[in-house]
C-alpha cells in the first residue's frame, strides 16, 4: 500500500501526517516484524452503581515502553437515568462506538496519505442497536452485545467517488477497533486472589 | 436472576443502584419487550492527523428519546508520536478497552445487586495486544484488530470465593462491550453521496 514511489511525490505532510515518518516506520516495521508488536493498557477502579473511572498511560510499541505521556488520560464510565445512573459520563457501549468512530477515521485518513489522497472534509455518524434482554439475562436467545452498528460517513477529498469507496473498503478491512468489533476477539477474564 | 423474593430481602439501593428501579425496569421490559430496544449514538469530527472529537447525548430506550442530558459528552481520539500524533487525547484502542472495563464493571455490580452481594472495592487492569502490521497492510495473515484482551479483575465482597467466580462468568456472558468484542458483530459503513 504505502509504496516509496507513491509517497515521495507526496508533500512533506499530508492530512497532518508526516510521510516521511510514516514511510521510516514502515521500512523498519518490514525490517524487523516485532516493532509492530504493540500492548495497550487501562485500569479502571469501580466509584459506585454505574460510574467508574479509568485511567490510560502507559504502553509498549516499537519495541519499548512508552514514554511519551507526562500526565495519564482519564475518562469516566456513567449510566442515564433510565439505566439506573445519573449520567456522570457517557456509558460504556457509547465509547465503544466513539474508539469506532476515531479508528475508522485514522486507518481511513493513513491509508488515504499512502494513496496520495488529500481529505479536506471527513465526518461520521454511528448508531448500535442493543437489546436490554441480553444484559440483564431475560432471554438466553438475544446476544448481550450490539446486535448490529451502522456508519455514514461524510468525506470531501481531491479524488473519485470510485478512489474513496475503495479507500472505504479498505478501511473497513484494516481498522483495528472495527475488525476487533467484527471478528471475534477472545477476552480472558481473571480473578486476582485476595 | 433478579427474582423478587431475593430483591425485596435487600436495602433500597444496593451497589450504589436503586433496587426498586431495577426490579420495576425488569417487570417492564417482561410484559413489553420492545422497552429492552435502545440505540445508541455518536457524531465524530476529524480535525488533523490522528486526531478526532466524538459527541455523544441523545440515545432511543425504553420505548422513547432520552432528554436527560442537557450536555453533550464530548471526546477526543489521539494518537502518540510513535503513532505519527502528538498525544492530542487516547487513541481509539484506548478507548476500547476503556469501554470494556467499565461495560464489565457495571455488569458485575448489577447482577451482584440481583444476588444480593454487597461489592466494596471493584478494580480491573486490563491489557491488549495489537500488530501493527494488520492496521498498515504489510501482512493479510495478521488481524487488524486486538489478537487477545486480558483483564485481571480485583473485588472484594460480602461472598465466597466462589460465589466471585460464579459471578464473573455471568458477567462475562452477559457485559454488552465484553459481548461485542468477543462474538463477531458487523460493522455496515456507507460512505453518504455528495
Amino acid at each position: 500500500m504505502m509504496a516509496q514511489q507513491t509517497a515521495v511525490q507526496q508533500p512533506t505532510r499530508m492530512n497532518g501526517l508526516d510521510v516521511q515518518t510514516a514511510l521510516d516506520t514502515i521500512e523498519a516495521i518490514k525490517a524487523d516484524a516485532s516493532l509492530a508488536r504493540f500492548q495497550f493498557r487501562a485500569r479502571n477502579t469501580w466509584i459506585d452503581g454505574g460510574e467508574n473511572r479509568s485511567v490510560i498511560r502507559d504502553f509498549y510499541g516499537a519495541g519499548r515502553e512508552d514514554d511519551s505521556r507526562s500526565v495519564a488520560f482519564e475518562f469516566t464510565n456513567g449510566e442515564p437515568p433510565v439505566l439506573l445512573g445519573n449520567n456522570e459520563g457517557a456509558n460504556p457501549v457509547e465509547f465503544l462506538l466513539h474508539a469506532l468512530a476515531g479508528c475508522v477515521t485514522t486507518t481511513f485518513v493513513l491509508h488515504a496519505m499512502a494513496r496520495g489522497i488529500e481529505i479536506r472534509e471527513l465526518s461520521t455518524q454511528l448508531e448500535g442497536d442493543l437489546d436490554l434482554r441480553g444484559l440483564l439475562g431475560l432471554d438466553d436467545s438475544v446476544s448481550p452485545g450490539y446486535e448490529q452498528i451502522r456508519i455514514k460517513m461524510n468525506v470531501q477529498a481531491n479524488c473519485s467517488d470510485e478512489a474513496l469507496d475503495d479507500l472505504l473498503a479498505y478501511t473497513q478491512q484494516h481498522s483495528p477497533v472495527c475488525n476487533t468489533v467484527c471478528r471475534p476477539v477472545p477476552v480472558a477474564i481473571e480473578r486476582a486472589s485476595a
